[in-house]
């Protein structure tokens, strides 16, 4: 049977206070630095580019840990998967009027049917390898499966707090999956402030969004695929559903990776990052040159993943958006929803509520201007669709009997 | 972008009556034989033999085209395709004691969360190659949601019938993908019945199991893959849950395929058909020394997939089991239910319900002696586990407030 998980050197250095810069020393435990900011893991990018070639890359496996060189597991032994295969490509050429092409990639083929798999499988790899053996996160539903499914895999405990509204089916989920599960009469943040009180109790790793230095590095993966997928030759826009934003900054630190070892030259793409109207703390931030956001008041939307109100890596993401000349953008439910049926009826594509927000933005910005129908763009679809409730389609469905073939 | 359709020499000779071994003409629509029988689809193996070596197959995409040579398809531009990436092995070594491996392959990957996608997307391709423009199934639910998807992206029309319990989601999720859906009061054998009789009216093509040539050469695919995967040497046992059957028929067509052109040696896997004891038709005629089975009174299983009563290639089913000296056997409901919860709670590994069987029979067998624990076994999970509802699990879902940190 293949390896997917072959041996191979490594080649992290450091890593760095994503705010000041400080240093601080790989393979130890760390949360955030001393002024609270997320931690940054750096690599020997030279040494890199000398151990592995393009072609050697593509003659691997199709799955996240073809790009081990750019990973931060250090013992193969380590690694703790459930086959993150590379997500495909898939385009939607009825929706585009254009030259250009627009495309999904479908982060929902992942396991646990998400993104959040990427970042987990290696925070939780990290943490086997650091010697931890209880984790603790705040989530609205996908990140917590994605934990507790690599956690239970590694023979480790997880302690899980969910806003109570979480649709019952990811609480059941992230239960099944081996959780501890704590449904919270709350938001987000309340869940993350219980984790804070439990970890000094209990001596939990935290696991949140950015408080930890890998799951960056996991969803730094989906740049590193995307770049491999289309031939080192990058798209021109990318629109990323942006909630606590680590795949954006994930994938802009990729292709800046990518660019300082000479495999993607020129132009990157720009990083578009899509919000909903009822919680569009980045977009404000971004349209009023802030560098931090402001806690967005009374967060709504449909698409619960972006319902986050405050991001810990905000000025991450505006960094990354404005040095890629890119820009932040809030849709509508109603074009979510609206969205989500045309790409299902036309294309056969299910997106989720959060995936399909990107297609939305596209549309929306084609009518805008600030993209065009002769630029190729990337939506990213960051969940199975299959997850999330649909409408009841009436007009659709059938039930009369017996069935009258002539009405049709 | 990477093109995952290069066009490729084609080796289709004829189709061939899977019970009288008549000849029929390729490139022309077909539904059954004059005898009744599914069709067979058989190629210039030699012809392919000399097109294509092992080592080029594995330069190419890790997806279900890859594999083209062995595949009917004629032209490039005639495949429909969503993403028919290579699924993953998963590994469950919690689950094993011996020198074996316990494998999944995990399906659910596939578009449309299910192995369905496999056999749809080929029977659409087909379709299109053949200017069919409506087609028509019965459908427990997966195949339906398969087949719409797929046919909406090829601007077909679909009509889909499915018996009146089927699941609410399942039945939303093909309205979603643009087929219009009717809700029959019966089972499958019923909604079959008037797939029938809508297609003499409305001339529909039907894509009802093996009652089109094609669905079963999508499926070859999960043997090909399981060889190139295995790197041509294939695992002792593979667990399949088996309803219509198309899969099992189709990898021992795979297998016989691979061995007539000396990619595969030796001993070929020994095929396990599995079933629920609440619907076991294939179980009793191969316990019986039947060569058909026949129809499953009062037919009912959590697993609602394997709720086959009758399966029009039950010959082919038995046949392969009985060739490859494998074996059927049967699981409750209750069986099927604990090995899901334990695969997940322990691996990781959220099974669906059909997938699960093939674990509770891989254990039930174990005990039986029918397998040993130093074969290598591969189960099948057919589809995501995420479509599927879950137990309320209220012993791990905590709803105290305020959270007790002391209390654990």
């Amino acid at each position: 049977m293949q390896n997917l998980t072959t041996d191979r050197p490594t080649f992290v250095t450091h890593l760095e206070c994503g705010k000041t810069g400080t240093h601080y020393a790989a393979d130890q435990l760390h949360g955030l630095s001393e002024v609270g900011s997320p931690l940054i893991v750096r690599y020997d990018l030279q040494g890199i580019a000398k151990a592995v070639s393009k072609d050697e890359l593509q003659s691997r496996p199709a799955d996240l840990w073809r790009y081990r060189e750019f990973l931060p597991v250090r013992r193969t032994s380590n690694i703790v998967s459930l086959g993150e295969i590379m997500t495909p490509l898939i385009e939607l050429a009825s929706l585009q009027a254009g030259q250009g092409r627009l495309i999904v990639k479908d982060e929902g083929r992942l396991p646990t049917g998400s993104f959040k798999a990427r970042g987990l499988c290696m925070a939780v790899s990290m943490a086997k390898e650091l010697g931890v053996t209880k984790l603790a996160m705040p989530t609205n539903g996908n990140a917590g499966a994605a934990m507790a499914a690599y956690a239970s895999r590694a023979g480790m405990e997880t302690f899980i707090f969910c806003p109570d509204d979480t649709p019952e089916i990811n609480v059941r989920e992230i239960a099944a999956q081996g959780a501890k599960v704590w449904r919270v009469n709350g938001l987000i943040n309340d869940c993350g402030k219980l984790v804070g009180e439990g970890k000094e109790i209990h001596k939990w790793f935290d696991c949140s969004t950015l408080k930890e230095p890998y799951r960056i590095e996991g969803k730094k993966t989906m740049g590193l695929e995307l770049a491999d997928q289309f031939d080192w030759d990058l798209p021109d826009v990318i629109f990323y559903p942006t909630g606590g934003g680590t795949g954006l900054i994930g994938m802009w630190k990729a292709f800046q990776e990518l660019k300082a070892i000479g495999w993607v030259k020129g132009r990157l793409p720009r990083m578009v990052a899509v919000q909903a109207t009822g919680c569009a703390p980045i977009v404000k931030a971004y349209d009023n040159q802030q560098q931090h956001a402001e806690l967005w008041p009374n967060a709504h939307t449909v698409a619960a993943g972006i319902r986050v109100p405050a991001a810990i890596g905000d000025f991450l993401i505006l960094d990354a958006v404005r040095e890629s000349d890119g820009f932040a953008t809030a849709v509508t439910d109603e074009a979510i929803l609206s969205a989500r049926d045309e790409a299902s009826r036309k294309e056969g594509m299910l997106m989720c509520p959060e995936g399909a927000a990107t297609l939305a933005a596209y549309q929306q910005e084609l009518e805008s201007g600030r993209v065009s129908a002769d630029e190729t763009c990337v939506l990213f679809n960051c969940a199975t669709g299959l997850k999330y409730p649909l409408p009841a389609m009436d007009e659709r469905i059938d039930l009369s009997e017996p069935v009258d073939f002539a009405s049709f």
